[in-house]
């Protein structure tokens, strides 16, 4: 999955559907579930705004993308479950674990040195289930 | 400029400062000229941390560090002369026009409409400012 | 308890006190008793000028302060407990749920998806704790 | 314009740009114009997301509406031109003066005195151009 | 004026005045006239509570004060003219243009390189503007 | 430990490492040996930047330098433990609860209510833990 399509035969809301269950996966399904009897609405435009609408776009490949969101949501620094589950979404694009901490890491440049430590610390906790095996052989 | 280098027998601020004219050109050099009768010491500290420790780290490539920074400053909104000059970096280091604003766009998702419609209005005048004949073929 | 009141025989303290306990209920009362032993007068000052000067004024209904807080606050997104107090008054003071999951999906378009989706998981607790029968009926 | 629509034949993309029309007014049109030769999909996304899906929902009116908007500006204080918006779009959908003056001072308790200060300054300025026979009168 | 003072036979406003006098000084009085037409009951409260009560409390120095102030505005980074009115304040009550240029930079380990340097440049056009002689002179 | 020092024959890491084991003790040793096994060069540039650069440099006593932390941490509202270390940090270099305090409630006019309460459980926190006989005492 390193560059991205369009369908012309699909709605916003289906092409946004495919897209959040390619890049956020299981997250993404379980954050829509948790929306179901607050806002079910909500959970529509999250599939086609930014599924079905941005993320889309061919414009930029989806690895710049989660580049991108890591960046913003380190920098931002206040939601912290969104930015876990972009860390696991850009590991589901082909994002290595390095170019992930290098992006975080960067961001003590523009957002301060404690915006970028939080963010190393929600990746080591999102490496750590993602890759238990390895932590194991570490130890 | 696809990938970058250290070079052994550098110093951070030698290697900081060949990283700052490459990536920022004329606009980081403005930013240190006007530190110099207020905080010269920051010129250097700017020149050895962001440049000669962090853009020059091997496991990311410079045009995914410059997607970072325009994502990190567009979603967080308060640095627009900054923003300004990373967009220009962004287009020194190989970005096109259209991965630049597709990064700006993609941060409506993440810190809201305002912010990413004033990231753009910067790309706006930092591609008009560089690219003054292309507009005059447009118009 | 639609339009709100100044009494000229009170202080704003007391008024400020009155104006809290109305709004915020058992939840102002337990953000003073957490301040007694590290710094008293601010319980002071919260009583005094957010409710002794400001919800007190006349110029704006109690509904739409909430609706401007709850707001606020989500967009924010740095201050999760203050949300969570302000949900309840939303309530406290006439707004229905429905009202209070518009107002904070609303901010998805100001500050992005992830502060809209953590204030409507704000609000998904806040209503689970006060309206426990209606949800089992639902279940 | 106390209470909103929608009709059932309009696309998300036309009903987005009546409400825009509406709500925003000139500024909107601006806005707009101004995205043409930098990012043109974006302006249609503005049209679509805020206007046509979220301030076209029922369950809220468009004067709370604008004083969500207006406090969440106000207190994020990045915001500056998006605030003048919607100050002016406050009072086309019927606020007074004063009650938009209210929810931007109220905002100094969530969001600290500067911000609030900027954002009366901005309403100012909108006031004053909007307004300017009133304001002869009184000098 | 090391330390500082109440009075009791001083209102709050009494006391928030003459407060906002010594420290703000000439920039302190702008403010409070141009909310004159706009919101008075602000000026008001921007006496009562920042100056009558906060500043004027004897457990922490108006220079410690100052440099808190200026820490948090510079961090912050969205609000321009209150951190060059606090910049002015600080040299009011006694800090050396060095120890507000040291505060400054030091925000880049907490808020980022962008938000001290935009600081610096705030420092730079204020210590301009009240020491023109000495600017004379290195030139 | 009143003011600061440099030594000439000590390198940026190794005056880093000894201003962080004095400023934050156990704490900064925690946060080094979190980064570990996902970011090490971050520790190194955590020691050499923000300490071995700036909290060494002479113009601004620690004193100073932790009132300028605590009310940037406090203010942005977004890193709540490294709030915590540099609480522990203004008691290691000589700070009283009084002017921690003082400095956290202050915030309150710059970032809002909000804020400073977060700020004030933070410490309350941070002062249980460190000073557990006293509380004794008062119970």
């Amino acid at each position: 999955m390193t560059q991205y399509y369009q369908n012309a035969d699909e709605s916003r809301l289906e092409r946004g559907k495919r897209a959040l269950a390619e890049i956020d996966g299981q997250a993404g399904n379980n954050v829509v579930a948790a929306l179901a009897d607050i806002a079910p609405d909500f959970a529509r435009y999250l599939f086609e705004f930014p599924f079905g609408d941005i993320y889309s776009r061919p414009g930029l490949e989806l690895r710049a993308r989660e580049i991108a969101t890591i960046a913003a949501l380190t920098a931002m620094g206040n939601a912290a479950p969104q930015l876990k589950v972009h860390i696991e979404a850009g590991l589901n694009v082909g994002l290595t674990r390095d170019e992930i901490t290098e992006t975080i890491m960067q961001m003590a440049v523009y957002a301060g040195f404690p915006a970028a430590l939080n963010g190393l610390f929600a990746a080591k906790e999102v490496f750590a289930a993602r890759f238990p095996v390895q932590r194991e052989q570490v130890a």
